[in-house]
């Protein structure tokens, strides 16, 4: 931590400072400029709180030198994670498609889609079976039912699962059937949920929420580490501007950010990010040639009639001419998709 | 809902489009311009997604022309909603104070805060036992014990408590303790949590989210209402924005806002809202003149060494000539604290 | 400036850093802590690119520890700047009243509000004959015309005029007729023009642009206060987010922290802020008690017919309403408004 | 526009909004639903303030739907515009490359970077002559020597030249040296340039404001295009949002969106975007894939002791290894880089 001082403050209050960041429990170093003094505090913990600093009298500003993550950041951990779920892998040179509609409706709906998933080389099935709603009065998705088809559907085609986790009250239940949990954008911050999914050993993805900075997303994947579980990727999904013609604005620059500041994985979403059909393709695009390590994608056949989310699914033909130019783009900068 | 179609369409692609949206259910009237032909469609139901529409060909635009919420409307209720708790009114024209620490810490300071909070005229009690924090490593709060105390507290000094529920689980517990159930910022889409309250009589303050719009705080409050709880109340507690001098950017022009829109009572946070003692005092007489509800502020009697937020706490001092002018603004606006 | 370098970066990599540090003219301290070393550059340019260091081998980040203004920050000057024009004062005790239509329309309608405006008890006209519009089909003001008649209505009711100028080439015609430049909110940045008035002696009100951080604003103060006019005030007229049921958020936080950190008069606009009228009085009052030293406001005899910005202008009547409601909050934090 | 009633509303204070909107020139069609009457407003002139009517009493909710730029819009003009600059076209099936430093800085410099420029297929020189600022003690740029000898340069080698205009005075001295004018993002609503830009023949490159929403920014494109200046495109360079860990956010959903509002070539500058070299090429190998038109990149020889931007900069190694893998992606979406 380092704590810039006021012009023209007096040796005294100097001290003053100094003996109370001692009793914080820091060691300190003082450099005196002609202008400024600059205190050196070495010894921060990770949970303390720098604005104890900032309203000492005599503190004209405190900068924390030490992300607030540990287990997260590149420097504790400097190679590239891979997660490893039987036979597929996350995080290595090969980009991993998660695929599938975005609620379970049926079984006939989740066997047609999981087979064009598997036939298209993809390995990860995608589907709510719990979803969360911005109205009461909308599908609340088809709970455990929808959780087995899947499962089933997944096993026929020799394919992993991916679905969302709300509550820990379902963490059981889901670990049931899932191959990997994924926390909504609305849960990232969910301390109770996230904390218990440390606890266990199934992979988590955790998407970013609509206005979470990169370092609270850090943050939270830490809750996750902290608590033993250290198959944690993250998912772009889009964050809230002031831009209005566009649901979120897909932030594929977090991208190369986070793999500097992280060893964690990286998916994008571009279904959610843009939320209609005719954007998501190019947003597909452009996440694979900015360094995204998956894609999860939403198709239906048939999404006017979709339950939830009908308007950013992709039609199945749509789905696989994107797959075709995905590759050549995975190619161009030196990865595969397979 | 409002249909605009696109210049030049034919007369054949409209009937094509009036088909589907009567399909859907609705009842069409045609408008046509000497541009843009205008269709309006009645009968939208409160969870129909207007993406549905949009992604039609041959349809440039749609506007949902009536709010997604119904229940927390003016419309639905002309009058201002009170909430009333043994004596005390929240809502009407006397401004409501809820005053305590951050997070309970010990006997002596829960106590100690519960005479300074009763002596000022305050007559609700806040502060928490089960705190969500950013960092995994940071003081969770006290439990069940940090209830007890604050209630016997409260009890002692005549006061009313508020606490903040995280989690589904917690509910039964709280609600054992509480007058008033607190949901925070990150929860505010926490749809399990919230659907779970609206089964609940005890009165909810629902928190805005950090990057929450109205329209989505309100619909927040329509899940609590839906399930059959009428006692909501909102809490203004700062968004996120692009100013970094700030922690948030506290929206009081939300205040009217929400008092044209709704009938539910607006509480203001200056405390979480700015994060620093020294604007606490500015922005509580603000929120005043802009026409808040009620208040919630922190104070500590030893900020220094708070377990929590002990930054944003006012000293009791402060915290008693702050009252002195909230009373003459209030009054200056016709209203009254007491 | 604060240079936190990698950790495990071998010495000879340090001593490269600091030599490239030394090479940029700077002093440099080293504290050398288990984790982390951190240097200390003393003598920094404001004008110094922090991006250099930041990009260099080894260094993990880099704090700028002065402000990058100078003659605008508080350290510079301890006592607030008091303008003070003719016999009316910006920045002390009294709040000040700048009143008055958006656009000057027509004599008669210019002298008649001149008069409400000046048996209000205020003393500055505001009104505009350049207007700057996004739309380029919208009514563009009544340019020098309008500049002789406000100003003759100014001097018949004893009141002083402030007026927008929108480009380097509008100086000197204004000049002849203002007392207070006001440089809109998409101007903040217009560098060529606001240069150019630190060339002038005449007062300058610096409106803060719409995505303009604290500190973006104080820096475009800096270039007016660099080249000679020490006669600079703020003013908050809303920022954009992402809410939409309000035009811009009023960003009332703002004005705590400038007293803070700059000793300039800060000016509220709630008009321009809010867009519309039934919103204008609680905001008005909030920025009154949150300790704005003068107030923008726009009233219309007719706002019906206004050529801009009519929804958003006070009637007469319910301005004089206001302006009782306004002082009572004034006195109840110890100032005036006459 | 369609104009929403209040629910409860009686017919005779309908009849009053009815007469008050054909008295503003509208003419009106009453739709009548079980809860809401609507009505639709034909006729509304581009300029005409929607809150005019937002105000009348028994108004719930004004929409304006039809877009409030014209000649901009797709719906106008239907196929993609080709601004055709001696043999380089831009808006075509290919992808220009605008390439350079930040800054004219010496005739050295600007040689020795215009032969990279041609060597790499490129066919358009970048750079800076006058500089806007944010701090008034940086370099603000070479002036009319900086023009002089980026022609040169640019002749040499068979370049076009893209240098930004950032006041009116600038424009006779830049047209004569310049191929294209760039308005900068600070400028984009700086009226009286675009204005006068509009009467030039000049193509101009209109950059996004930080903040500007996707609809400004085409109403700015169109003050150009009402002027009579047909060869304008746009530029999307970062937007301002809530994360610091990068300084804009690049807002390449953006694209898609314009392409279908707008007839007008997009380009991209990831160099402006993030700010820091090792994330331009993520960027920019995204936004060719995202649909990008052109790319502006700096490029510097000496970023190290660049006047302005050098870390941003990329070394013309890195640039050239870029290429190859832009033409790559280019290729896979069926466009090409030449």
């Amino acid at each position: 931590m380092v704590v810039v001082l006021e012009n023209n403050i007096s040796e005294e209050q100097i001290n003053e400072i100094v003996k109370q960041l001692e009793d914080f429990g820091f060691q300190i170093h003082k450099s005196t400029g002609v202008q400024k003094t600059i205190l050196g505090a070495i010894g921060v913990k990770p949970n303390f709180d720098t604005r104890k600093v900032k309203i000492l009298k005599g503190v004209a500003d405190v900068y924390r030198v030490t992300a607030p993550y540990k287990l997260a950041s590149r420097s504790f951990h400097e190679h590239d994670s891979i997660i490893k779920i039987k036979d597929v892998e996350i995080g290595g040179n090969n980009i991993a498609l998660m695929i599938g509609p975005c609620s379970v409706e049926s079984e006939e709906q989740i066997f047609t889609l999981a087979e064009i998933v598997a036939d298209s080389g993809a390995k990860i099935l995608r589907g709510g079976a719990f979803k969360p709603r911005s109205s009461p009065y909308s599908f609340q998705g088809m709970g455990e039912e929808g959780l087995k088809i899947m499962r089933q559907a997944a096993d026929k085609y020799g394919l992993l699962v991916i679905t969302e986790v709300m509550e820990n009250s379902q963490i059981d239940l889901i670990s049931k059937y899932t191959d990997i949990f994924q926390v909504g954008a609305r849960n990232m911050q969910n301390f109770s949920l996230i904390k218990e999914l440390g606890n266990s050993q199934i992979p988590v993805m955790l998407k970013r929420g609509l206005s979470a900075t990169i370092e609270e997303w850090l943050m939270s994947a830490e809750y996750i580490l902290a608590n033993g579980n250290k198959n944690v990727m993250l998912c772009e999904r889009g964050i809230r501007t002031f831009e209005t013609y566009t649901r979120n604005t897909f932030d594929l620059s977090a991208i190369p950010v986070i793999h500097k500041k992280s060893h964690l994985p990286v998916v994008a979403d571009p279904s959610h990010a843009t939320g209609l059909r005719d954007q998501v393709a190019p947003m597909a695009r452009a996440a694979v040639a900015a360094g995204a390590d998956a894609l999860m994608i939403e198709i239906h056949n048939d999404p006017a009639n979709a339950l939830s989310d009908g308007p950013q699914a992709l039609l199945p033909s749509d789905y696989l001419t994107l797959v075709g130019e995905l590759k050549l783009i995975a190619q161009a900068i030196g990865r595969t998709i397979n």
